[in-house]
């Protein structure tokens, strides 16, 4: 019998050029199915996510779903993960889910969080985990600027070249930056993400913060509908996908 | 006209052998050297350090002294590092000291920091700077065996075989175990320690924790003067030379 398993799964994306890409690079879904058809006596397992990440991007609740015909307890699914993928990747919780769940058309919205590290001098420790940014950053500009996105937009200027989807049209329910020591942490909840959406906003507010932009500027850059009107893309290093959202209710 | 300057470097020591090993395998004196000599044009740079750390052992302070004919404000060494090194090697600080300043010989003192990820799962992102522990373990017996390390005591038990020094006696001035959210750290700092001597403490320290050793039995494994009585080398990834002393006075 079949069982269909929702798991959160957290990785380091550090050795992956993304979760999907081209041949002759080492991606994550590839390492997944492997570990887990692996499991099954080379049964080939497929694995559905929440949504692709790109190279150097990191995770601590993406989310996926695949069938087993194995039974092994929720709680026992994190401790099995450890013998089927290499040390950066891992089952945070897992449960069994109707056999009508999808990871990715059942996402009600997605939380992530943008680490910058703003000190003068780099860390060595983290610099697989934050973008170094070096120059001094004015955040209460840069909160400033936060309202201008909450909300329902066009973020086609927050879209980078290349993707087809139908609208470019997202809701973010909460746009926030935190200060953890010498970190800003910049927090987005939406009902979905562009390709490259947090990375460019990210890219945007430091400008912001830099004075190069004015917070109330990133109104004229959302109308624009221009990707050249906005930031440079942050990069991925600095970006985790934190949860995925499938239930109706507060995020 | 020669400056000799003495500089507190911090480096992650995952994709490294150690500080200086064989052949064939990338060390961290080979690197700090190659940066440095490019920097004075292909003049050889020799640096020496307080002590040589073993693969995957990281530094937040290991110090180093070297001689250059540039004058580089010490502010800007950080700065300047970054050019010359990749980014998990770093200078932190620098000053320049009288010509007969020796970063290994007139080093009075080192903190040494281990951090143990004690829980159940794995951590994607501290893989390479903690060890993972979960077996349960009672922190306050390992505190009660903390005192009968501290002083001054032959810790012959507390070295690995295979090196040549003259005397095994040492003095820890403090030992300590504190907790870090779901880390736990041990901290040494003493006079100076031997081959392995922090991850055999810390190998041991966990025999108490999880019961195999009473703690009043440390005393016992240091009198027996004897490597097989202590417990197991953690792995050289926990572990982190934080600082090295050359002033008198309080540590």
């Amino acid at each position: 019998m079949k069982h269909r398993v929702k798991a959160v799964i957290a990785y380091d994306g550090t050795n992956y050029s993304g979760w999907q890409v081209q041949q002759n690079s080492k991606t994550l879904q590839e390492v997944i199915e492997k570990g887990l058809t692996k499991m099954h006596e080379g049964r080939k397992v497929t694995i559905f996510a929440s949504g692709r990440t790109d190279a150097g991007v990191h995770a601590n609740g993406q989310t996926i779903h695949f069938d087993t015909d194995y039974y092994v307890p929720p709680e026992r699914w994190p401790i099995t993960s450890a013998g089927l993928f290499p040390p950066d990747i891992q089952i945070v919780s897992a449960e069994y889910v109707e056999p009508s769940f999808h990871a990715r058309y059942d996402a009600l919205g997605k939380e992530y969080r943008y680490r910058v590290l703003a000190t003068r001098t780099r860390d060595v420790f983290r610099r697989h985990y934050t973008y170094f940014y070096p120059k001094p950053v004015q955040v209460e500009k840069m909160r400033e600027a936060l309202p201008f996105i909450e909300g329902t937009h066009n973020f086609a200027s927050f879209c980078s070249t290349g993707t087809s989807v139908t609208s470019t049209v997202r809701t973010i329910y909460e746009a926030r930056i935190e200060a953890h020591g010498d970190e800003l942490h910049f927090v987005f909840k939406g009902n979905g993400f562009l390709y490259n959406m947090v990375r460019i906003l990210v890219g945007t507010f430091l400008l912001v913060g830099t004075g190069s932009m004015k917070p109330e500027d990133m109104q004229a850059v959302l109308e624009a509908e221009d990707r050249k009107k906005a930031g440079r893309t942050a990069p991925g290093h600095g970006l985790y996908l934190e949860r995925v959202v499938y239930e109706e209710g507060p995020f």
